[in-house]
């Protein structure tokens, strides 16, 4: 990992978001918290830049483990933030009654339409809620995103889920580069140092991706030091994932 | 209106969709048709390119005008397409009930937010099933767009919501060249010529946006020819709007 200055960082990220609402003319946030690092990492830079007054954190379960909602406490109770619980079980399992009018289908035939529904209905809630938190206290709220610079380069996000927000704060940040800001910013340990998963499934998000994504900070600093292999691996999944940044436009020829 | 060959127009476009299902070994597109002329179109355009044995049309009413369906369906029929009704009324309504936990809310606090969630919820549906059919046929299904030019300029489009698709035909068209194109694709008239609304209140787009879409298109193709009212009515919602385009993402400053 090359030099790091977490405290310039980190003053520099809140100059840049107090900038972006002064411009804006913005009020607060709307931030989803997993309990996992990047959010609470986003908090934590929140915070600093606007005041845990103005900052609401979002706990968004759905059929999931009840820890990550502790996770996510001890977040919001270390900023003074205060957090509000959507449940989204009920939301997605009338999506899925609805579905039976379209037939049956087998769990491996849904098992992929499932995990990305989760989090474009946490993105639908997060929206939902900036939008009326904006109303009831009179300023705007926006929803900044969590997304990290390893998850982007291998397109670990859902497109149309946790890729849409209205500001990005870490998307210049390896995961170790993410730890470095949260030591600094006094995020919880065990919030801190957790593996990443998606709190749906009990693998991590290492074992789903199939790399590491210290690997992936490697790769992108310098690829010679990886082993072919993993570099390859590392390069497929960023091919692969590139449909969900360029979206394909027709453009008339011209005369 | 400048000179505009619809033939030629559609012959590109087409070419355009087949290069691109070829290039990244796609099978079919799952097109939400609202009734409306955009998406009337685009199912032309996929039929002419993919085959009507490639393309499923769906409808996704919310506590909706049962017209809507019947004009989806006239578009399904003439282009010999399989329609799927996916009523997401329910999940809607079970996702309202979730939030009366968060408390008591104004039509007028909710209003902005329910009005949003709906196109969210139809994203969410058309992705889950390009990739559940996707499992059940063996081919891979991808979720046109079918925002026009006019549309795009004045942002009139939810983030998270109909801006979220994988390949996008009619970005370079105004309304009246969508039309053209209807006509020569003999997207059934009713549906071509109806004025634009959301399916979800009695307004149209042109009602609820303040201005017409020929004058966006009159102020694209050459401003000057519009009043100083109209001209900066228009350029007042397009930079409103640009925060739906630009994303601000912090980079790190070089040393």
């Amino acid at each position: 990992m090359k030099k790091f200055n977490a405290e310039k960082e980190v003053k520099n990220i809140v100059k840049f978001i107090r900038g972006y609402y002064k411009m804006n003319n913005l009020g607060g946030a709307i931030l989803g918290i997993s309990g996992g690092k990047d959010s609470g990492v986003v908090a934590g830079l929140l915070v600093k830049a606007l005041g845990k007054e103005n900052v609401i954190g979002v706990t968004l379960p759905c059929h999931s483990k009840e820890e990550d909602k502790i996770d996510a406490k001890l977040v919001s109770d270390y900023y003074g933030i205060d957090l509000v619980n959507f449940d989204i079980t009920s939301t997605f399992d009338a999506f899925k009654d609805e579905l039976k009018n379209l037939g049956t289908f087998t769990n491996e035939e849904v098992k992929n339409s499932d995990i990305n529904l989760k989090p474009r209905l946490r993105m639908s809630t997060l929206y939902y809620l900036a939008a009326l938190y904006s109303m009831v206290r009179g300023k705007t709220y926006i929803v900044p995103g969590t997304s990290n610079k390893c998850e982007l380069y291998v397109g670990y996000f859902t497109k149309g889920g946790d890729s849409v927000y209205d500001i990005s704060l870490l998307a210049d940040y390896t995961v170790e580069e993410v730890i470095k800001l949260g030591e600094y910013l006094n995020v919880p340990d065990k919030v801190l140092y957790k593996a990443p998963n998606d709190g749906l499934s009990n693998l991590t998000d290492e074992d789903k991706l199939g790399v590491k994504y210290n690997d992936i900070a490697t790769y992108l600093e310098n690829k010679d030091l990886l082993d072919k292999e993993i570099r390859e691996k590392i390069e497929k999944l960023h091919k692969n994932n590139l449909h969900k940044f360029n979206i394909p436009t027709y453009k008339r020829k011209e005369e």
